[in-house]
């Protein structure tokens, strides 16, 4: 609520504004921009040449016809050929890195298995990736704008620390100076770090990297992996709830007196559709793929999204798993008449949640008011 | 996106600020309401009159030591004893209308069956009830600043339509219209009113009246009525999805082909313990409980809220229903290990809706950017 003056915030904000207009519609010229933000044309003036000379800008080559002044305009572009990112997840059993156009295009990526669990080995293991996707855009001469790093627990917004990773056996983590430190030694220059659960970062990808322009809001993203977890994107940011574990839809209970899950409860959709329980020599995928669709059956409803979005490891190592939920969910919807939600595939496939690591840098640019 | 330049809408942003400001911090005067909002003194010292003469605010009695200076200053604080709100709940067998100060003490209210389904003569009923309760405003010297009204159904947030309030048999019934002639008729005078989904008004009721000011957020209010839906309130305003479907929780499944519910599909939340289903001679009210726990442990995992507010007629009716939903949340809640999360009946009880139809009008008032 307060206004702090502060002309740096305000710059931000508004070289924000023109990036998030440009992408948006491409193209656009200083004076459609000053129209568009309603900023005087000698503020995108200066802003634009600051764009172009931190290389988030380029003008395009063709001149269009103009204003009705006769005079040519320049068309604006973000440059996709000057910075990229790079997006890592740390997950239960591998670790991923995958570099990131601007644009959402992954130019290069890795997976190996996690060798040792403990926090600074996997920073280790994970900053050896990093430099070696840093080496191959430098060869593309392409700049590095920021790293992004998922993991599959709970991350406090405010202060970076991993309050919970179950499966890890992480609690109160304090993983962003280990990950410095190991980049560091890795020789990977000193860019802002990121740190996201991974369901929430594969959202964040999702959103960011949409073909229309990141639209689908509200978006739900559904990780079904060694756990079962949500991203949620909405009003134009992630939701992640009072302590920042919002999405724990992997112990909503879909079963009175169920399963036991892991967590100790009966009946969770994890019990369910779990990797572990899909492990199991007796496991039947499609029971676990009507389950699923419950699951999202019961998103749909509760978040009226625009879009449900499912990936995760389980989902690509059995097809029928996301077959059958969205059979399921299609039956839901005609026993209640209604035309069913929009469900699809996670685009990144397994890549979902280190790409979307890597979108967290460019989301957290764009919107620095949140 | 775009900076209109607009001073009205500029001038509605700041007073809502200082109103904001002054909410959860009564008292403050001139000087710290500039040092709080950013402002200068000369604009707040404007906005602060024009305030005062519109009736929002007025100056304490008292006045302080003051500052450095030693000048004494005069506190402000929100004037409650000028203007009032009326709600309204349009629901499925009874209208209730409630009239509110603005810090939300109930200073009237009334309940009637509803006599007639149609929207026009809907409309007249309560209008009618607006007006009594509007003379009583009037003999206690009471302006009215707005008239809020709920409806069992979606409402479209942008043309104001009911989409469809299926229990009411409403299908895009432009509610505004009707409402406006029949106040008019009625010789309520001309004031803003709000119409909303009532789930949704009571959620907001719970989040602007609450003792210690608007800062329960996330909070998710479930309404136990003739249906079974939710109110969410997150980011400082209200969630409605999409389409304005959000909260639609009475149909989540709660169990595979269970029984069937009135929309068509099976093992609906509202199956188990919606108005109709606990209204069978054979009814379970304890079993009924489960399974609203079972529903408040899904939202709490899902939502990580910081209070979730349970409502509606069919907890009026059956206190069993509560006790027993919080007994089940608490063993899930051990049976994880967590602390359970924090679960409260609605402050308002049955005239939540109504409450909440009017703390809208506030809402709307003091977020002039939603």
């Amino acid at each position: 609520m307060k206004a702090t003056g502060d002309q740096q915030l305000l710059k931000r904000i508004n070289r924000s504004v023109l990036l998030r207009l440009l992408r948006a519609q491409p193209g656009l010229s200083r004076a459609r921009l000053a129209q568009e933000s309603g900023l005087t044309k000698s503020t995108v003036s200066l802003l634009v040449r600051e764009l172009i000379d931190d290389g988030w800008l380029s003008e395009s080559d063709a001149t269009t016809p103009g204003d009705g002044m006769g005079r040519p305009s320049t068309p604006l572009v973000i440059n996709v050929g000057m910075r990229a990112l790079i997006g890592v997840e740390i997950a239960v059993q591998v670790v991923r890195v995958a570099a990131v156009s601007l644009g959402g295009e992954v130019l290069s990526s890795a997976i190996e298995p996690l060798l040792d669990k403990s926090p600074g080995a996997a920073c280790r293991q994970a900053a050896v990736l990093v430099a070696q996707a840093h080496a191959q855009l430098v060869l593309r001469g392409l700049a590095l704008s920021g790293i992004g790093v998922g993991v599959p627990g709970a991350v406090d917004d405010q202060s970076g620390l991993v309050r919970f990773a179950p499966n890890l056996g992480w609690r109160n983590v304090d993983l962003l100076p280990l990950l410095a430190t190991s980049l560091a030694a890795a020789g990977v220059p000193q860019v802002p770090i990121q740190l996201q659960n991974e369901a929430d970062a594969a959202a964040l990808g999702e959103f960011e990297f949409s073909p229309e322009g990141a639209g689908e809001d509200p978006l739900v993203f559904v990780n079904c992996d060694y756990g079962v977890g949500a991203g949620i994107v909405l009003n134009d940011r992630l939701f992640i709830g009072a302590q920042g574990m919002a999405g724990e839809i992997g112990h909503t209970i879909l079963q009175v007196d169920g399963p036991r899950c892991s967590c100790g409860r009966r009946g969770c959709a994890e019990a369910f559709f779990g990797e572990r329980t899909l492990a199991q020599p007796d496991a039947d995928p499609l029971r676990a793929g009507t389950f699923l669709g419950v699951l999202l059956q019961n998103l749909w409803v509760t978040f009226n999204p625009r879009v449900i979005v499912v990936g995760g490891n389980s989902c690509a190592i059995h097809p029928e798993l996301l077959e059958e939920a969205m059979r399921t969910v299609e039956k839901f919807a005609d026993a209640a008449a209604m035309p069913p939600p929009l469900l699809r595939a996670a685009r990144y496939g397994a890549l979902a949640p280190a790409v979307g690591a890597a979108a967290f840098v460019l989301h957290d640019y764009l919107r620095p008011m949140n």
